[in-house]
């Protein structure tokens, strides 16, 4: 392990307990009947902890987005050619009269004013230069992990510091909610096989659609990832990531391990993601603490992923896109949990009766 | 019937079915797999019909939370005094460090950019002149409908147009998403017993703990329902309005009407609010197009009610608060929907390939 990603491991400390204490003793005395705000209330305790203040104020979004490509797309694990990656990145940077960018995740990300990063953390198309295209890659996509280790344990390391730098940036810029966000033709394979690697489970259990295989295609999938577990019995956290991951993954690791390290919320959108933040809680159990779970996925392994975590989602929209997408669309609502903590008056401030 | 009240209801027209068709084709083109994000394209596609176009742009928002007191609360249904009602309203307008009011509601307003306006429907304490108090009591609180009927239709009547009325203005300042919420302690036990009456249900299967009632309480809580119930066989929706509502939930089927009127979409927070929506689908069935349901909400007998309306909620904060706080937390969620049909580029304009 470099010393620089040792560092950063150590860094993520757990959350603030006497800030946690205080928040759910003053959500205790704000003007609702015990209880009413529902999760919002643990939400906002769990700011708090993250933050170190009764009052957190969580204003500004940051949506990174990494890209890769996946020597596994070869064995027609996905509905979508792996073209598609190096195009979507191209629709991420794109001139558009709403704005930059022509995809899902910039739209909504305008919508509740987030900063959208862009990272080509390993596309096998050249792209264009681009000034908000941040260059990551060590390699243009991962090796096939049924055959052969995606990644060396050195590039697997190049990736997670690079999210965990692009992360800073984004600090720097006023980031105080965090969403790694993911495309990468293919990549619901991967995370599948961290998946079942981490946790221990069957392929079968853990394996989804992705963007749309079905029937056969499923069970090729299945077979697939079955396959490539069956090549390497490693268990280590990084060896396991190194392994069966991909470049976007690492990435989205490293700014989830940078936004924890400072700090920071980080929101947790869907299934690749997930399967990043297996790895960090395996790392550091400690990471758990500032991740905040945006909606149900409706990819298969999702939820295995959140009960492992112990976290419970805040919504349930059937997303399954990626992007990030699922994470902008919960960061009004920590937004929200937190406004209540700074916000709201107490039964005596207010001068209401009490029950 | 008032005149006024006819010509409301006759405003009310179905969603529009062309520009509903005209936004499932371009989803079906936009730069994602298809269907990947989930519920969030229905809610686009729901947008269209209410706003008459395949780019909506649903960006203000209203809250017109309406209070009320209730004859019932003397049977001690609440677990809170009837006192808070009127306390909650000066809270509701109440200057604070961080802007005009200290409730949950201002709060959570505050972090979407949402304007709230509060009604005095008929509440009990007398309230100091405000400026953004709109009053339109007619009686300091309903009748016990245990014993008699809540309103006169008079009353009933006078209150939907005072709801319709401050809609009208919430329009004219901006509001594109209105969201109905209440505060009147007591108020669960007539959601209830106007639920019970318009879904066919008995009183047990649709009454819950409110602000906090159980156990024996409950059992109380659901006996007075009945008993109410059984006083009057009514089932014309005014009627049954009349009977067992209350002020502000004739008020909130006014904000609705109108909303629906002037092609404006209606989010719907919980269970007292979903009662006024029962009423106003029961007298004009396209009503419904316009309700946007935000969340599950903890309380008993709100899940028949969406069941009834046909309509998924977006989220489950397990949120049994009322004020309409739930509603203004999905406003940014109906915000992204839009944006991603305004917003996003198709396959064709970015040059995607497509499975």
């Amino acid at each position: 392990m470099t010393p620089e990603l040792t560092e950063l491991l150590r860094a993520v400390r757990p959350a603030d307990e006497a800030a946690m204490q205080a928040a759910r003793e003053r959500q205790a005395q704000l003007t609702k009947p015990p209880g009413a705000l529902g999760d919002l209330e643990a939400l906002s305790v769990r700011l708090a902890g993250v933050f170190g203040t009764d009052r957190p104020d969580p204003q500004g979004v940051a949506v990174i987005v990494a890209a890769g490509d996946h020597g596994i797309a070869a064995e027609g694990v996905s509905a979508f050619p792996p073209e598609v990656t190096g195009a979507m990145v191209a629709n991420f940077l794109a001139d558009t009269p709403a704005g930059p960018g022509g995809a899902a995740v910039n739209a909504l990300a305008r919508s509740v004013g987030a900063q959208v990063y862009v990272m080509d953390a390993g596309v096998a198309a050249g792209l264009p230069e681009h000034p908000r295209l941040v260059r990551a890659a060590v390699r243009p996509g991962t090796r096939n992990l049924r055959r052969e280790a995606a990644m060396t344990h050195a590039e697997a390391e190049a990736l997670i510091l690079a999210g965990a730098a692009l992360a800073r940036q984004a600090i720097e810029d006023g980031a105080d909610l965090l969403i790694p966000g993911e495309m990468g033709i293919g990549n619901t394979t991967p995370a599948a096989a961290l998946t079942a690697r981490l946790l221990r489970l069957d392929a079968a259990e853990v394996t989804g659609r992705g963007t749309g295989v079905d029937g056969a295609a499923l069970a090729h999938k299945v077979a697939v990832i079955r396959e490539a577990l069956g090549r390497s019995d490693v268990t280590d956290p990084l060896d396991v990531l190194a392994e069966f991951g991909g470049f976007e993954i690492a990435a989205m690791l490293g700014v989830m391990l940078q936004a924890a390290a400072s700090r920071r919320a980080v929101i947790l959108d869907g299934f690749v993601e997930g399967s990043a933040a297996l790895v960090g809680v395996a790392l550091v159990p400690a990471l758990a603490d500032y991740l905040f779970p945006a909606g149900e996925c409706a990819e298969r392994g999702h939820a295995a992923q959140l009960a492992h975590l112990g976290l419970r989602p805040m919504f349930r929209l059937g997303l399954r896109l990626g992007e990030g997408t699922g994470g902008v669309l919960a960061a009004p609502l920590l937004r929200g949990a937190a406004a209540t903590l700074r916000e709201m008056r107490t039964f005596a401030e207010a001068g209401v009766p009490t029950a």
